[in-house]
């Protein structure tokens, strides 16, 4: 495909930088010819898939996968009035099959509640139905009328992962609560992107919830973008749908119900919190190509070069790598330009001296340069590997806490997130987030914070003095 | 879930034997509240996950998986004439975003090509970029105004793998269909699913393309399912959305293209060939339970042989088995049924007598029963595999040639088409076409027979008596 040239701007200037990185590093396609619709390059669906493979597999754990129709009807949409009324200027209709009108419309569902429970009303009975924890990967649509952005605001979220349990108590749906957000945090943990946890106030829940419990990151931009969420559903909609099981006396009781979501806002985070101005960085564990090996061909000895680094990529692969041999005839330092700026974390380079030495040169995608022994190149990469991961974890924590200030007063507060994110002391009341919110001109993103980047506590309120607890004051994507 | 009680029809009665494997296995819930839209309970959709991981990995050798998007502008839709009157009536519109409307009405895609080609057309510039060779799997719409059937006619397909290629010249768009036709059949090796492959009549090619061959199985009721079709597009949709490239000379040229399809059909057809009277019977490669543990407890010895029969799971699972210990409090006999139903390929029985003697006693899915040494369970299980594997695909390969039937007459077609399928020669006209579709009630499926099962040779048609080729009749879903 195209071969993108000149700079990337530089990443100080985020806006930008996002924007011309998603496709220098063939991630998406913005020119789709519909707003807020975007193609997936296949590099960029590489990450998507290793990415989504992980989190899979933690999902896999203890729940199981299926899949709903999207089409959700009507009738069954409007059935839950809390939710719809979150929802009701977001959605897509579908109104015509062909020439004909539909009897009833169709939505294509924002998220699938509506079309799951009904459902669940048929399967559950019993008390020994439950836990039930069912997940599924789809695509869902939002008809945003702001800006979009690839990945971040879309109308078709081509990746969302979500997970709907049933339970007999409240209690346990709670611990559901706790263990999703114990496995997002996981998850994240995976991708090296470190996250805050705080619960969102009443007025910025999911639409017919108890409570959400969101997980962020911090973007470069000081920003905060919503990565994930957990809802605690308590009765509401097993009420409206009918979920209800025997108990073991007999009796038929109301199910307890959480609902959890990952899009591909998981992706942005990756791109956004690791790379730099050359281009992606990517941690092993979600790059699509892991080692890019250069044969360095000079005078002579080309065919042993090109020879010997085939033999190397042949071990790589068999020890389970996903490898790239570069063996296009160009000068290194395209090579070079354009594989960091795809991300890849270790390149390798092999010429006429290394295999005099029996060494290999392997350079990291943050510029890291170490001899490895040709004989021990596997273990040798693996231990660089977990290195790698552990300084770009290292890293994006630091830059996280560095854009993350304690603040007194509303002055503090509003210099605090021209940057990055505000902790303060607010009282809870929805008078007093107003208050701060205009001082700021950022929203209060939620209490009950989660972090071992954040020390919390109680303290008066920043808007009126009262009692107050730690609360993160943000700019949000 | 609910539990299946009473016998499953008999499978000569397939249509009803169909419909309740569909339930009682756990395979699909056809009680959402949309027409052609269903639900993958967890089994069914742990079938899909290993069958389309199989194809996946098929694809990956030399194709790239990536995602566009599922909603297309009217007006990219309607380039395409040919292609457009072929879906018309077919086409799910969405009109609405929240309570407006749309300035553009935005297709559901029935199939990618006028989503994709417009960005193909951006992508492609220089025979260096060719061949490309891009799959995806994704949700595609129809609004079926027939009878709809859960995995063989839907309105909402859930899983449509669709390939779209990009060459050069026409010979290598044409050695691309035989690549896809080749990958297709070893798919379907895979899930011992035999196939007969042939050459469409032009008014049932693909909208759009120059030709098309479609992958046909036959059904226990001797109806055909077809379970995949690749075509080749020529430079007809090159010509439309203007797919160029920079040849070596530095002209313009227009590509060639293909494409090629395969549905959860091919879940159909693993289910539909194999079951039988008891229920499922899957082949240990798409099975989401290969091996079900079953401990035998009489007696004093419970702790005992459910402790042998954990550390047997244990040692399963550690070879990459997937194995469920059914430790229920249930008679044998019901577990039997339960795991029966669902076409668990191998259960594994051990009780105290088992424990002296160091064995395991081992059932196929098919009722062949062996005693295992303890030590070498693994490698028995294996092999039991391999043999099981090689029995299924031997009995689908018999009962296939069973329903084919090689005819010289009008009369004989007609009487063969009630039970299976006729092979005859037929001139390849339309009028011919038409008439042997009325003397038989069925449709010409296709010519360019390619099948272990059939001999293919000229002689004359069976309507005209004049220069024809073997060709396939059958009734079809």
């Amino acid at each position: 495909m195209e071969e993108s040239t000149g700079a990337l701007p530089r990443k100080d200037d985020f806006s930008q930088w996002y924007n011309e990185i998603l496709w220098r590093a063939e991630i998406m396609d913005v020119r789709y010819p519909v707003k807020g619709l975007y193609v997936w390059y296949p590099y960029g669906f590489g990450i998507r898939k290793r990415a989504y493979g992980i989190l899979r597999d933690l999902m896999d754990r203890d729940h199981e996968e299926t899949l709903f129709p999207l089409l959700i009807p009507k009738t069954e949409f409007m059935k839950e009035a809390e939710h719809i009324k979150g929802f009701e200027d977001e959605v897509y209709w579908v109104t015509h099959g062909g020439t004909s009108e539909l009897d009833v419309p169709l939505a294509l569902r924002p998220t699938s509640e509506t079309a799951i429970y009904p459902m669940y009303s048929l399967w559950i009975r019993s008390h020994t139905d439950l836990p039930l924890k069912l997940y599924q990967i789809v695509n869902t649509f939002r008809y945003e009328t702001k800006h979009t952005r690839p990945l971040i605001r879309l109308r078709e979220i081509t990746s969302f992962k979500e997970a709907h349990t049933v339970h007999a108590t409240r209690e346990e749906a709670e611990e559901q609560v706790e263990a999703a957000l114990a496995l997002y945090k996981e998850f994240y943990d995976a991708l090296c992107v470190p996250v805050i946890l705080s619960r969102r106030p009443s007025w910025d829940k999911f639409p017919g919830a108890d409570y959400t419990v969101a997980v962020d990151t911090i973007m470069p931009d000081g920003k905060t973008l919503q990565i994930g969420t957990v809802h605690m559903l308590g009765d509401h909609f097993s009420r409206t749908y009918d979920i209800t099981y025997e108990d073991a006396n007999g009796d038929q009781q109301y199910a307890y119900q959480t609902c959890y979501g990952i899009s591909e806002r998981s992706i942005a985070a990756v791109i956004s919190v690791h790379g730099d101005d050359k281009g992606l960085v990517l941690p092993s564990a979600v790059a699509p190509i892991e080692v890019v090996i250069v044969p360095v061909i000079v005078g002579t000895r080309r065919d042993e070069v090109l020879s010997a680094a085939a033999e190397l990529e042949s071990e790589l692969k068999g020890a389970g790598f996903t490898v790239k041999l570069d063996d296009r005839d160009m000068r290194p330092g395209a090579k070079y330009y354009h594989w960091e700026m795809r991300g890849v974390p270790l390149r390798l380079e092999i010429g006429p001296r290394d295999i005099d030495s029996n060494t290999v040169v392997a350079v990291t995608r943050t510029g890291r340069k170490v001899k490895l022994d040709r004989r021990g190149v596997v273990e040798g990469i693996s231990s660089i590997f977990a290195e790698f991961r552990g300084e770009l974890f290292e890293a994006a924590k630091q830059a996280m806490a560095d854009r993350i200030t304690v603040v007194a007063t509303l002055e503090e507060a509003a210099s605090a997130v021209k940057s990055g994110v505000a902790v303060a002391h607010w009282c809870g009341s929805q008078e007093c987030a107003e208050k701060i919110e205009a001082a700021t001109d950022a929203s209060i993103l939620g209490s009950d914070i989660r972090s071992d980047l954040v020390t919390v506590s109680d303290g008066p309120c920043i808007a009126c003095g009262g009692k107050g607890t730690s609360t993160l004051i943000a700019r949000t994507y």
